[in-house]
């Protein structure tokens, strides 16, 4: 025996959500069946039209219902600065962080020649054409740490050279709040390179 | 700054999934809306249809879609074993550990007083009128070992004495291939108390 068609369907649905495993994806439909049906039907109006109309802004690229996000259309940021991003997710860290108050551009992705993700599918085309429209004087490029990072970051930067914009990178150290002993080597050499003199503050 | 309005929504709803807080949340909206829309789309399809088409076995109480489920269907099950379980999850479990080959009876939770769930709620009054019926010949009293779970057959065994079925409950003791020194002390003295003479097999 196993469920109804329709319950195991949902099941194998539900398997789509990052994370969620077959026993997890059980326990969700059994809730969803069983205890809330309510939410479930929210779940299912969100989730539909949130798929309809969440689309990218025309200017940043980050997901958006409108045709431009709010940070694109606010008056109050500084159009001088310009921070790349990976992610949506990203750029909404770096706004909760606080203190930063230029605008965004978001990727989505960083380049992986092997899965044949090349500079127009991260909207490069797209950044270039807003760089030269004028207005920018430096470019933050917040792309991830990683490997994948760095190259995006590395090919953004020989692409938008000629146009003679500042360009600048994250800090690289070891992360606030932690212990030595626990960060990862790369981290800890990084940190020791780029040191800084003490200022006793 | 936090995300659009349509993808806060998409987050909260997503909360009502079990296990779900506010940082799952809003991966599981990222990956939806930026890495797999058509699975989303799926999700949404699968949960619309089993929430408006899933309901109770009229027999056995089980989820399912149909009228009367598969295995109250099925001609090759014995009608002289009813097992009463607390959820369609126990009822799988049980088919999956194999060899029941009875009859089953969903009470979708437990008595709980406190909470105003009353024998009503559980189904009670249905599963007697099944047992009127005649031709069950022992019931297995499989609700969990729990404190609910214990009172409400000790409940269920109580209205049925007077029908004059025979009633079961499933044996209590160590789980298999577990290891005594992780088994709590509760079922440790339960498997003591019901210790059985060693056969050496």
């Amino acid at each position: 025996m196993s469920f109804s068609p329709l319950i195991e369907r949902l099941m194998e649905s539900l398997r789509v959500l990052p994370g969620v495993g077959p026993k997890t994806a059980q326990r969700m439909a059994m809730h969803l069946l069983e205890r809330d049906r309510d939410g479930g039907r929210r779940l299912v109006a969100a989730l539909d039209v949130a798929l309809e109309r969440v689309g990218y802004c025309r200017r940043c690229r980050t997901l958006t219902e409108e045709e431009v996000c709010g940070i694109c259309q606010s008056a109050r940021r500084d159009d001088a600065v310009l921070c790349v991003v990976e992610s949506p997710a990203d750029q909404l860290a770096i706004e909760e962080a606080g203190g930063f108050r230029g605008r965004y551009f978001v990727l989505h992705g960083h380049l992986s020649p092997l899965d044949g993700i090349g500079p127009e599918d991260i909207g490069l085309d797209q950044l270039e054409a807003r760089i030269a429209e004028g207005g920018v004087e430096e470019i933050v490029l917040a792309t991830n740490p990683t490997v994948e990072g760095e190259a995006t970051a590395h090919y953004i930067a020989a692409q938008l050279a000629p146009q003679g914009v500042s360009l600048s990178r994250l800090a690289y150290g070891v992360p606030m709040g932690g212990e030595l002993e626990y960060v990862d080597g790369g981290t800890l050499s990084r940190a020791f390179n780029g040191r800084l003199p003490f200022r006793g503050e």
